[in-house]
């Protein structure tokens, strides 16, 4: 197996994608194809110890920065790294490909270069999600804005092989993002969307799930709108920080607050950890016909790592295939 | 001025409204119109000391249970408690409404009797959102699923006068939920509500508010449509209370923590009570022709007491009247 990464792309590049590269070929036995800047990437991979075999680098002359506009940096910076990477996957080169990199760019270079999946109308980014009992999925974490009926059904038939093939779950609980549990509650496209995700057979549906029980694990795949999805994702966050924000004020208030926090303190940073989705690798751009996954922007070598090793899983569980299967069975290019 | 209280609606009804009221009564020196069953409110009644002659009792024969169907409830307990508390605020014999009851019988309720503002096309249910700086207010918090840009900039004027006579903040700044801060981010009507909101020169529109910086209280005035807020809504109270839950698992794991938390408890008690949006009184239905404050289903007789003390600001703030000067002025009738 063959993965590619991007190694210019990211907040921290490419100091944590070499080290998180050489940790993956250490850990996992896996070829990388590396590309970037040729000089720099062989200057920092020196560095390390490991079976260099395992790498190949090809060299590449531009980057797509954070502030470029996606569509125009696609089609314009030919010799990126992140247009060079799409490619080798389009051509057969590489099995998946791992960014950092510009998330719009990437997903219009997903969408231009590796193209859509036969009967996707809209891929989607599919991101984990920690909850109480352990992790479920989300998707759509914000590549749609705006959605039909017909893109939650697919978002729930992707997230559902995702779910089984990556975490393991079987016959995952799939539900839609509502205002209300009982049927007919939401807006019109949830109460569209319900009508067809309820009439699959594919997949395991449990209805509506109120957004005060996502962080329960109510459902294993969380099925929503981009902007919902966004908006979800982003929001966990700000009340997660702004809460540890408000503790860390409380842990300095008084001798007797420092004491009871430095008594507490390991327990609480394994927990912040935990509710941390940046941690857990990288987000799958499902419905592109290719293994995809975008790392987080701000990742670091771990992180990267992890995001190497989700695309092995992705590769090994033929979840691309999967898709098509179930794609073209559900047969939806027909309904609005 | 005379408020009138549902007696018979929230899941604590009527011991807690009735306390509420004895409340309100001693600290606000109100008059109360008390609408229920007579026999019940009177026993209950009678078990405190406070001025009689502030108190009237009108009784009504019917409840609308929060199973009810909202429109079909409205329309036919014409003796319910709601049903008669809204037409006493239509006929001017009351100057405003506090309900605990069905969230959308009382919605139903007000813009059936008491009709819209002229010029509002979709009134909305205004929150308190507690932030890291102070408070917050966002609208709509559930009342319209689905909303048209004109809805949101309505959102936006309403709100700041809210957020201004009531919050007593000057000039208070308006933003809209969105997936980025830059503006051309987001779904079809937020980029459209952008732009209207923007040309508005009677609000001080600060543009995007990302949702992870809504705990940080970037934006006095929160606006979005029904679906969006009320996943917000929910998913605060969700996050925060699945990691307090975390946090007490965490206390009782082993002495060291157990010690720690006994140190840290009276702190965060506080700290919990802060973020609970349910402490803060009622929500308004902006842009119904009245007065009416929605108190919490799960009120206890303190939220009864200040969800009252909400509507006298209601009143003596004029809000009515200034959300009717500036919907005239806005003359968005023509707008979609």
């Amino acid at each position: 197996m063959k993965i590619v990464v991007d190694c210019m792309g990211g907040d921290n590049a490419p100091y944590s994608t070499v080290e998180g590269i050489v940790s993956a070929i250490n850990e996992f036995n896996v070829e990388i194809i590396a590309i970037g800047d040729k000089n720099i990437l062989e200057e920092n991979f020196n560095k390390y110890t490991f079976d260099k075999s395992k790498l190949e680098i090809i060299h590449t002359s531009e980057i797509i920065l954070n502030e470029d506009k996606p569509v125009k940096a696609i089609r314009s910076k030919k010799d990126s790294s992140m247009v060079v990477a799409l490619n080798l996957v389009k051509e057969g080169k590489a099995d998946a490909i791992v960014s950092a990199g510009n998330t719009g760019a990437l997903l219009a270079g997903g969408l231009f270069i590796l193209g859509r999946i036969k009967g996707v109308d809209r891929p989607a980014l599919c991101t984990f999600l920690p909850n109480k009992k352990g992790m479920s999925v989300l998707l759509d974490a914000g590549a749609n804005a705006d959605c039909k009926p017909r893109n939650l059904l697919e978002f729930g038939v992707m997230g559902s092989i995702y779910a089984n093939k990556i975490l393991k779950i079987n016959s995952p609980k799939v539900g839609i993002v509502n205002v209300g549990e009982e049927e007919g509650k939401g807006n019109e496209l949830t109460k569209k969307s319900y009508e067809l995700l309820k009439s699959n057979e594919d997949i395991n549906f449990v209805g509506n799930v109120e957004a005060r029980n996502i962080p329960y694990g109510y459902s294993d795949v969380i099925v929503c709108d981009g902007f919902t999805g966004n908006v979800i994702l982003k929001l966990i966050e700000g009340v997660a920080m702004s809460i540890f924000s408000m503790l860390k004020e409380i842990f300095t208030n008084s001798i007797k607050t420092k004491i009871g926090a430095t008594l507490l303190k390991g327990d609480l940073v394994d927990m912040k950890r935990k509710l941390d989705y940046t941690e857990y690798g990288g987000a799958p751009f499902l419905g592109v016909n290719g293994a995809l996954i975008k790392a987080h922007g701000s990742s670091n070598a771990k992180a990267i790592k992890n995001a190497i090793k989700q695309s092995i899983k992705f590769v090994e569980g033929n979840v691309l295939n999967e898709i098509k299967l179930k794609i073209d069975k559900l047969g939806v290019d027909n309904i609005e």
